[in-house]
């Protein structure tokens, strides 16, 4: 996993304002304010040559909705472009289109993100943007999910938090990028912390133990119980050693007896 | 589908303001305007116990990063409770809790949340929150996706936006909930609008012709062919016409004379 020391986002969006406040909070704001990543939201409609400030239409062939024009995104886009190369940049940076149309964003396909130094990022609203500006700026399209939303700025913002926890110096010592869910393929295991005990609930007693081995060795087993029971998709990639492959193979086992 | 006239949202969260700002903007905000939703984001640090505010502590059995404690969670959601029981509520609301450790979140899960009048998102954030918490409130364990983000709020306002667009009266008529992507469990086809000549790409012949029955069917054939190609998953559910699966039999048929 290649990662540079900082990184440059830059979201074109019909809702600056959203952006910047959304990322201005928690973990990405303190990291913007320390320098580790720069975000930079730039409004569409400023570059429309229509004299009302348009920036969407009907569409061609009939239909519900209003459709972006090619126009104002492409002037946009070629603004930034052009800003981006003069301060440095060597190459034309990945310029991702948010849309349930598009490859599934994942956990992986963000450290390929993290690599980068400077991702552009396109934000449709109403019934999509005219395919045409997708072609002229070689977009990647990408979806976080399988649902529907009223514009590409949340899913913007939750690629922009996903990838900056990967640059280094956004997490301090109290947080953690590696110890984590998908760590080896499997969800995380249980937490706990004080008090011991909560409402006459305990703290299973293992984890008072002290025993450190015995500690991880429950901790992953508890991650490989909980990914057969509510990701059992995600068991074929994971990493698991040869005794705990034997344990998930245990747990098979007891399903198929329990009948479950 | 069954759906309210009306939606409440509450939000348990460390960053209430995150939630209002982003909730305010754009569609979300003209619903919450005209009442067909509410948003209301209740900071759980006003109900810890601890006299110097912390809501979280180290992990019992160690390990990097801190756990958000029980207490402050359960105490604010038990006054939440008692005020959506003081408006009326008959039942009580579901609990959500964000967490990559959950059942995936899609459009058929949307629609059937937007079925509920209160919904409560409890929003972690360091490593997690302590498990006794969850027990108590009998969370729904629900992940926007396979990848680690900061904290809840960014999934919780995914998860708002998207129900929200299936209220009635939150879309208006120049938005539509309907024909769009997923429709039929198909990826949605590519849209135009004028001109029908930029930068010497022109709009497809077809879809100027006016003849609506042509129209429709370029447009369902292009749905199969990019939900071939980008997502041939979604293809085993997709509700096709029997013309239609001929169509797909076709090009399935030509990717394997390509040797694709």
């Amino acid at each position: 996993m290649l990662i540079c020391k900082y990184m440059n986002f830059y979201v074109m969006t019909l809702f600056p304002e959203m952006i910047l406040q959304g990322m201005s909070q928690s973990i990405t704001g303190r990291a913007m304010a320390k320098g580790a990543i720069s975000v930079e939201a730039v409004n569409i409609r400023d570059y429309t040559n229509e004299r009302h400030g348009h920036v969407d239409d009907a569409p061609y062939g009939g239909g519900a909705g209003m459709v972006m024009q090619a126009q104002p995104i492409c002037d946009c886009y070629e603004a930034l472009l052009e800003r981006i190369r003069r301060q440095g940049a060597e190459k034309k940076p990945r310029v991702i289109y948010l849309t349930p149309q598009g490859r599934v964003f994942d956990q992986s396909y963000a450290e390929e993100l993290a690599g980068e130094e400077n991702l552009i990022f396109l934000c449709g609203h109403y019934e999509g943007v005219d395919e045409r500006a997708l072609t002229l700026l070689e977009t990647e399209n990408v979806s976080i999910g399988d649902y529907v939303l009223t514009g590409g700025e949340l899913p913007a913002m939750v690629m922009m938090d996903c990838i900056s926890r990967l640059v280094p110096g956004v997490l301090g010592k109290e947080e953690s990028a590696d110890i984590e869910t998908f760590h080896d393929g499997l969800l995380e295991y249980p937490q706990y912390t004080r008090p011991e005990v909560y409402r006459d609930l305990r703290v299973p007693e293992i984890l008072l133990s002290g025993h450190h081995g015995n500690v991880e060795k429950w901790r992953r087993e508890q991650s490989i119980e909980r990914t057969l029971r509510f990701r059992p998709d995600l068991l074929p990639k994971a990493r698991l050693t040869e005794k705990e492959q034997a344990y998930l193979r245990g747990l098979l086992a007891e399903q198929e007896l329990g009948g479950n």
